[in-house]
């Protein structure tokens, strides 16, 4: 592995094998493993478990990482190509990239989605673009249609859960006063499916998911036995689920106009979580999301506060998968 | 010890204990007692050398550390129980600390006083209640009420200015341009009343310590063997006194009131130390503050750059008294 | 060697001996050469290649860094002297340097020119005031007119390319939006000066240099067998020219004066490095800057992209120098 952006670009037993020294490395620890190894985290967007989380996974394997978070001490990039820079950005990210790729053995970089352009976004342009300047392993931090830091952990989780590999997964979409990424979203329908699960997509008609990010997911539940589907009937999406992966995402159908957003989710207030949204799931039913959350807004206090919740585990197991990821990029087993 | 909350939550062989060892530390380094150890510091408010002193503690004893400052390329957090999360917060500490709590092996927090409610900033509420949602060691590093590495470190210059136990320690409140908080000040009378001291607050009417504040101090004085009162009384606080020790804080009686606050500094212009203040005192007393100092408002630039500061000493004994801190608490002696 | 200030502070041996060791780190690592050292980055201003390759070269060696940023989660720092500090600066520099120096082996800060006073710029007043202040060893990560760091790091550059002891280094003005800092002019004519080199300053004539750098440069000249020069005359100056070195600077003739430059520069578009400069010069001529750089303001697209441009090779090397100049500061070969 030279890479790690998306688990869509990786066959079944690499996403095994990451899962299994996931679960190796939290049972018996390596803290010599990447010593000398040296991480730079490009933060374009903030952040708190993944910028945590990764200088924790590179410091428990005894190596060491530098967050560089341009706008903090660091100058603005430019990421657009021939453009004249008599703006704000004093540096091009054409420069920034390949010099940065020269002091560290790896590098991690969080661009999130413009959310201007849905096209551009759903191709990936912005990460894209970055980790080609790179003469180096990359990781993906979470970009505008990836987020597989995330989705292994999450699939590490369900499975120390005992979720069934052919369960059922519902991806609900809620409230939130602001039109988010679908980086989350894709992540997760891809992660579930590629696992063999029943993967069901629980929304407004507005907030249906692009079909490439379907497609994507269908392709890999293809290959795993898997299912998916989309539904606004919340009944008939949560009948027997074994999860429900809370998330807010912007309307694909409405890209970047913020005002019929709005207008939108003044309409949509009862798509926050409630505890009797679980009434029809199975009994032992788990409630995950990806964290941040906003309480009471996405879902209320009383889901989160409650046994079904295994929010924090999911954030915990960011750091093993991480582990196992660095591990495998930075040759940690030779 | 698995938290380090307060010194008044200390006996005073525990006291004793970190003090010996910060010395230790300082003659005899100990480059690899917590070699695969991670501490997490979470910054919600600014700091120089806290920031500085604890991440340079941990590296001169073979562990790591990971600074977190929400607001800064961190979502901001919100604090409050029930509330319907729909305005800046992007998270709660409900979430985030057990997070964090998962990636290290013991955390600060740095939690300033809202300054708005007495009751609540006496309660040490915030900071409680963040220390609370941590399953791990937990390390204040400056609450509402309390500072004790501050407490620590102004021990250990104490002693090693040789300043007597039964000494006398005069704190003083200074004029500043804004209300600050008085987790100083408690700290402060707290420790040299724990130390046996005779303490006295030297303060304008209006700034007389909340009587929780003084009745801690006192507790720890009768056990010592110490004193503590108030006065208004310059001359008579400073005479034979062996140390003075410079901070400005709100006005408990005006707590939050801004504009009341700043009537009546403007009409405090005197308190600003001068050399003049030590006329009474013992010929060879000290000038401490905790830092940072504002010149020629709190204290004049005379008595700083005279023979009397020890500032930057008290600075530099932060960095040893919270190396014996982390070495107990995260097992070093093992 | 004690500190690191400026290249014009070292003897040519000195100078020989940094270029040696930090080849020699380049091929041959030495991954605990300054274990346990902790070295603290003071940056007043920003950066991007200052601040990831100063922390990858202490890391490198097996050593540690602490970045410090006042303004971002740290008081802002007053540097005047006798000042009344009722204003933003909630701390002195006279307090602030000498706290750092307990808790760090060696401190490096970054001071930029306040670009008011030209006088005061030239001497250097703000970063020699504090490393003044510093008991310990001290890195210039770029002061007011100088960038030593970046001079030693291209004169690796030059001599790994294999650039002539005695060739012709052109430093070229180019336009930009604002008025930028004399530092790395300085620093650069001053290393090509002392590598023996022909130097020509090519520059329209409000933008000539200080008449104190020339003389630096001159008298480095004069040691080194070299030669220094300014002229407006673009063909004259790069006829021969085995390096062109883009890089915009302030008037020194309208010092502070913003909007004179301005007005100025509307006049100054052509000065935009072009494919063509290069046609009177060496074929194999190189294209040097030491970035960041605002692309098809200072210099187009097709020389950064052509192979002349070394831009990113003189940035790695920064990482080899600075590995070096810490070797030596913290006796990584005793």
């Amino acid at each position: 592995m030279n890479r790690f952006h998306s688990l869509a670009e990786l066959d079944p037993a690499e996403i095994r094998d990451l899962l299994a020294l996931a679960s190796r490395l939290e049972r018996n620890p390596e803290p010599q493993a990447l010593a000398g190894k040296l991480l730079g985290l490009l933060f374009l967007n903030p952040s708190l478990r993944t910028l945590a989380s990764m200088q924790a996974a590179m410091h428990r394997l005894g190596g060491t990482s530098v967050v560089l978070a341009p706008g903090q001490g660091i100058w603005q990039l430019e990421h657009r190509d021939g453009v004249v820079m008599d703006g704000s950005a004093a540096e091009h990210v054409r420069e920034a990239i390949p010099v940065l790729a020269g002091y560290f053995d790896a590098l991690g970089v969080r661009a999130f989605a413009a959310g201007v352009d849905l096209e551009a976004d759903l191709a990936d342009h912005e990460f894209r673009n970055l980790a080609s300047l790179a003469a180096m392993p990359t990781i993906n931090l979470e970009s505008a249609v990836d987020h597989p830091c995330q989705a292994l952990g999450d699939w590490k989780t369900l499975d120390n859960l005992g979720v069934p590999a052919d369960g059922k997964l519902v991806l609900s979409w809620a409230n939130h006063p602001k039109p988010l990424p679908l980086a989350v979203p894709a992540a997760v329908v891809h992660m579930a499916a590629a696992r063999g699960m029943e993967v069901v997509v629980l929304r407004p008609d507005a907030y249906a998911l692009p079909e490439p990010i379907l497609a994507r997911a269908r392709s890999a539940a293809e290959a795993s036995g898997g299912r998916v589907s989309e539904t606004a009937d919340r009944a008939a999406a949560l009948a027997g689920a074994h999860v429900l992966y809370g998330k807010s995402w912007s309307s694909p159908a409405h890209y970047g106009d913020l005002e019929t957003e709005r207008d939108l989710r003044k309409r949509l207030t009862t798509w926050t979580i409630q505890p009797d949204w679980f009434d029809g799931a199975d009994p032992a039913a788990h409630f995950f999301h990806c964290l941040p959350v906003r309480r009471n807004v996405v879902v209320a206090d009383a889901v989160l506060d409650s046994p079904r919740s295994v929010v924090v585990r999911q954030a915990h197991n960011r750091l093993w998968a991480q582990m196992a990821v660095l591990h495998r990029l930075l040759g940690g087993s030779r």
